[in-house]
């Protein structure tokens, strides 16, 4: 074990993590363990497929763990989306139409875009009176749609009119997670409802800018001017953390502090091997008295 | 032309028809040409994926329209979703939530069945605070999804935990409508798009009741022991109303009166064919001066 995360070590450039924290609770010896890996001049970025909270919002929850990470370093979901619009120059004199909470319209504002929707349409109703027709603002550009608590119809039939009827029209995917964890007492309906309501509407299929979708990768490769060969992603499932560092072209290291056990990845049923794996993130710590 | 339709008459026993009115108002020669079939010893039966009416408020709705027509003629998708879960024997002491509207719950109550959620659930909310949980009902051994103009977060999480938590809950969609005519001003997200949440979420398939399952042309014709064969599916859209007949095993007449044309009938680009077509459903008084 000692061996290979030393092997890993010496490839790897960059370091992408899955959120370290569960709940409200950092996991044990994650500070130490960040600050080992950046004395060794490894670059580390966060990431998550929620799309919540901007970048400037997960630092603060960062900050409120004990723990120094710069904006920089931090990759939501929601900065994911403004991120891909730069990415193909969206025109600034387009708009964007949110289904989602804060986090992707703080993101929108700072990329400069120009956004409506968002939470304030969470109060929203409409009346099917007969010849009632919902009005849409032709401008609109882009739907990008993410985890939200004030989901609603009034904001299924915007967007579904923006698709639909705005020649050209994106409809953009912070994630389609089938649950997540927002509280830790239980599993959530995720972004992939609010993201099926729509595939349901408009009979079309949005491009994912969170996990598993590799546009992530890509962009930090292209960033830091690296091969993803380079991009070692650390996480704790096969299916989703492992399996989308494999799609991404990149190493891969599964903890076993999480949701996947030895056994489990030595199953004869499990066809997702990392090419690393260790039991816990802060095992690169006992590197320190190994000869790096 | 008339040949065919004469041909039809004498073969079929019972008409399957889409509702017959647009908007508020109905297609011309409609009374008489029902009048005429009935003359004729045929059963007529509507059918409708809406499900926010019940078939006694359909009902009301033609006779508004000076139509005089039974519920046992009225087959919305409502009505399919209560009948599906006796055709089942769904237990009497297990309870079905609903996500949609008044309709479901009138058909499940007049079926005997238990049931909680649909309308009253449009205006909880859920706050996310640590530590939070959403507590279900263990007894819901279905959840119903049709269109829901009241569709929010409260009922996604609600109707999910339902479905991925209650062991054999089941998972039924009235219909899987992209869009809806709710008022004829515009196209409406359909029923699809609350059924996509869904999927989205729990990641399985629903159950539908409504149109293109061949739910409701085994129901007749298990109701009124005849042979598919013997049904005639009558409507105006070559990919819904003529599949879905055609998947059932009965005969379809195309009627050129709403949105396909006969260029796009004989389209070489379109692979659906009718048993017959005509130009308006009020051909049939031809048939009058005919021998029949």
């Amino acid at each position: 074990m000692l061996m290979s995360l030393l092997t890993l070590l010496r490839l790897s450039f960059l370091t992408v993590m899955v959120i370290i924290w569960k709940g409200d609770k950092l996991i044990d010896g994650v500070p130490e363990t960040l600050d080992m890996l950046r004395s060794k001049g490894k670059r580390l970025v966060f990431v998550t497929n929620n799309s919540t909270k901007s970048r400037k919002q997960y630092g603060k929850k960062f900050e409120t763990l004990g723990l120094t990470v710069t904006e920089e370093e931090i990759f939501a979901s929601s900065f994911a989306a403004a991120a891909y619009l730069k990415s193909i120059d969206f025109p600034k004199d387009k708009k964007v139409y949110v289904v989602g909470e804060d986090g992707i319209l703080k993101e929108l504002e700072l990329a400069g875009f120009q956004y409506l929707g968002g939470p304030e349409d969470g109060g929203k109703k409409i009346e099917l009176k007969p010849g009632f027709l919902m009005e849409h603002d032709k401008d609109v550009g882009a739907v990008v749609v993410g985890f939200d608590r004030y989901f609603n119809y009034y904001k299924v039939q915007y967007g579904t009119l923006c698709i639909r009827e705005n020649p050209g029209c994106l409809f953009i995917a912070t994630n389609r997670d089938a649950v997540t964890h927002l509280t830790d007492a239980q599993e959530w309906a995720g972004g992939g409802s609010m993201v099926g309501a729509f595939v349901g509407s408009t009979q079309r299929e949005p491009l994912v800018v969170g996990k598993p979708s590799t546009f992530m990768m890509d962009y930090l490769a292209n960033k830091f001017g690296i091969q993803k060969s380079q991009i070692c992603m650390v996480g704790d499932r096969l299916d989703t953390d492992i399996l989308f560092g494999q799609n991404g072209g990149c190493k891969t290291l599964l903890v076993l502090s999480g949701v996947t056990s030895l056994s489990m990845l030595q199953s004869p049923n499990n066809s997702i091997q990392p090419d690393f794996y260790t039991n816990k993130i802060s095992d690169f710590l006992s590197l320190k008295a190994a000869a790096v």
